[in-house]
């Protein structure tokens, strides 16, 4: 074999040729390590980007970026490690009711999540809205939680698959984000490195979705499903609609009180309630925790309804630091009203994301701090009629803030003079 | 307008979309002050070779890397600065023959030369054969012994396009060498950095080029034509043979053995003759020096048959600090002979080339100091008949160093039982 030479793996790449599993482990690892500089991973990740990766690279840059690290380590006899994962949107907060959800049916959710990037919404940004919550918590605070209350909430600890903390950053800053084989490998690593038995992935396309176009969420998570299949992880992906929020509330603590509603009652916007449940029923099924769906929601639904979600949201959120029943700020509502008359046709999700950074509820830049209080309520979804003077949203931020983005919230919807059908929410399985 | 950010031009040119001559102007001049770092400047430079640029940008960032530094400055009335550059191949010593012969015509030939570059050879080590010829002259000594002498042939001092220097070092480690628009860019803002009136380009395409395919050769032929004639120079381009050595010569001292031999006698291998005739005449016509190609060519060979232009060769070759009259050291010669009857069809010109490599002759890497005595001598032609036992080639090298060539030399050329048509060493002009 030839010395191994960085400009060369690049050069294949760049003429479209199918690296070898040796190259791609030296790249990455030469990279991690410091040994390959900032300028030929860049290189390397614009080819990848244009030329792509087969699923057997995809799954090896995976692996590679996965082992950079620790992986999570579960004694034996543990009830099996599930975990969901979404690739973003506005307004889901069904991780929050999810994880203890599935803790409560005899299964360990070590969940490892993010912020806000873009217009999205970010759970640990949310579950921060909880005075004295914490989302740094190390491998073994991580491992300990899960194991004492079943589930856990935080992010990726410095330990985790720092090839891809490393190779993210790069990303961020050369343009080479938006590639099918480096989400897959950013997103699977992570998880991964989680060593879970089964894995959900909510794949969202749509006018708040980072994927725009259906067929490209599609082909992300066909990558992501078989990268998951191939390294041994029981792996399935639902695409689902972010055409406009999921459930009524969007923000930090106003999505933490919805979602606590949820836990408390098992009711709450039917969007929202459908997601979560065929996302856990996924799950239920992979374990053998049920056989169909049907059984699934049946299984899920007693857990709300029984109050045990909710207590171990709770124990989660006092594991973590957090104190369960302390009052949420939120500040001050107003509303913005139609100013025509006629039929939700569309929404510009995004541009509502991008109305609750403004109003400090997310971040323009990586150093800014939040305002929890912050966020917005929808009053109507696509289909639904309505007329001049009509309530759409209530905004929540103080007064002079909510001025600035009341015009944003307006002209996010569309109104049109024929009845839209409202869209369907869960789109495909893979 | 929005403030510059690096990342957002390279997602542009990512997506195929043409960058504004202002976002090409401040991401180079930001590359080259050290404000954008490599790592975004290799990310743009596969993007651009993997998504291409139109004329229009590839004559700003030629533009801009040229302003990157200092450009020569011609007193007025002047006699016309030209030039001429070839993209490099195996034999090729016509730069020798022209900067003096063009300078007897009443042209300034201010000529920044490069060295071997891959298997190809270059002007400046062929000139550092002779004893105390001096390749780093300053702009200031450049322009002197110019004006004085009337031609020059130097490397490109660290004054001149400096953002090339940076830029071509950085693509060189990143895979980012084989893009139309980067040699362009590369090549141009060297040559128009001289300020000439008139630029010959000697575009080689075959087994011996840079260019294999003929098209490839092509297309970089119209984007220097163009963006030279775009930046207001008279620029035009031969697409010229490059499947068998030019001339008999290839190596160092050797080749400007040969080189004296045409300047001294008017007398040469002639493809060289035809070669180098053609190359001056494009610009003693664009020059005006000549109506047509027989003029031209009338012109030139009085030049060299009236002593003139070797007298001007030796001008040159004293102005810096070399001795014309110095016998050079060519290593002793040892054949290669034919162990198959039949006609030479065909010749792996790169491999001769990679064989004066190894002899020592050429660069394996940078730090390599050539051995300026050896070289080969070809003693036959695509369309020769040969029988077993006839001379191929001659080695020049110590004997120990000629046996690890031997087979090299033998195989680069095909012997087959048709006789093969002798390509056309001037196929097309631009």
């Amino acid at each position: 074999m030839p010395p191994f030479a960085p400009a060369a793996v690049i050069a294949r790449k760049r003429d479209g040729h199918t690296l070898h599993a040796h190259e791609i482990r030296d790249f990455v690892n030469g990279f991690t390590a410091g040994a390959i500089p900032d300028y030929q991973m860049s290189a390397l990740a614009m080819a990848i980007l244009l030329r792509g990766m087969t699923i057997d690279e995809i799954a090896c840059l995976t692996e590679t970026m996965l082992h950079s690290g620790v992986t999570l380590q579960w004694p034996a006899g543990s009830p099996p490690q599930v975990d969901k994962h979404s690739t973003g949107g506005i307004g889901d907060k069904s991780s929050l009711i999810l994880a203890p959800l599935l803790a409560c049916c005899g299964l360990q959710v070590p969940m490892i999540s993010g912020r806000g990037l873009g217009a999205t919404g970010g759970t640990l940004d949310k579950l921060e809205a909880i005075p004295g919550f914490r989302t740094d918590l190390s491998v073994a605070e991580m491992q300990a939680v899960t194991e004492r209350v079943g589930c856990v909430i935080t992010g990726a600890s410095a330990e985790l698959a720092p090839a891809d903390k490393k190779l993210y950053a790069l990303r961020d800053v050369t343009g080479t984000v938006p590639s099918i084989a480096l989400i897959t490998a950013s997103i699977m690593s992570k998880k991964l490195a989680e060593n879970p038995k089964a894995l959900v992935l909510d794949v969202k396309w749509g006018s708040g979705a980072f994927m725009k176009r259906f067929e490209d969420a599609k082909a992300l998570a066909e990558s992501l499903v078989q990268t998951g299949r191939r390294l041994g992880v029981k792996t399935t992906a639902l695409l689902t609609d972010m055409n406009q929020p999921n459930g009524w509330m969007a923000g930090n603590a106003v999505e933490v009180l919805e979602a606590v509603e949820v836990l408390q009652a098992a009711s709450g916007p039917s969007d929202l309630m459908e997601l979560t449940i065929a996302l856990g029923a996924e799950i239920l099924m992979m374990t053998e925790r049920a056989m169909d769906m049907a059984e699934a929601k049946r299984i899920m639904v007693r857990h709300l309804l029984s109050g045990h979600a909710y207590e171990k949201y709770c124990q989660m959120i006092a594991a973590q630091g957090g104190d369960p029943h302390a009052a949420l700020t939120v500040a001050p509502a107003s509303e913005v009203t139609a100013t025509k008359t006629g039929y939700i046709t569309a929404c510009d999700t995004e541009q509502l994301g991008l109305a609750i950074i403004e109003l400090g509820g997310g971040r323009k830049t990586l150093s800014n701090t939040l305002n929890h209080s912050v966020g917005l309520e929808f009053l109507i979804r696509i289909g639904d009629e309505v007329e001049v003077g009509r309530p759409l949203a209530k905004i929540f931020a103080p007064k002079n803030k909510a001025a600035l983005v009341r015009e944003m919230v307006r002209e996010a919807w569309t109104i049109g003079p024929e009845r839209a059908e409202p869209p369907k929410l869960i789109v495909e399985r893979i």
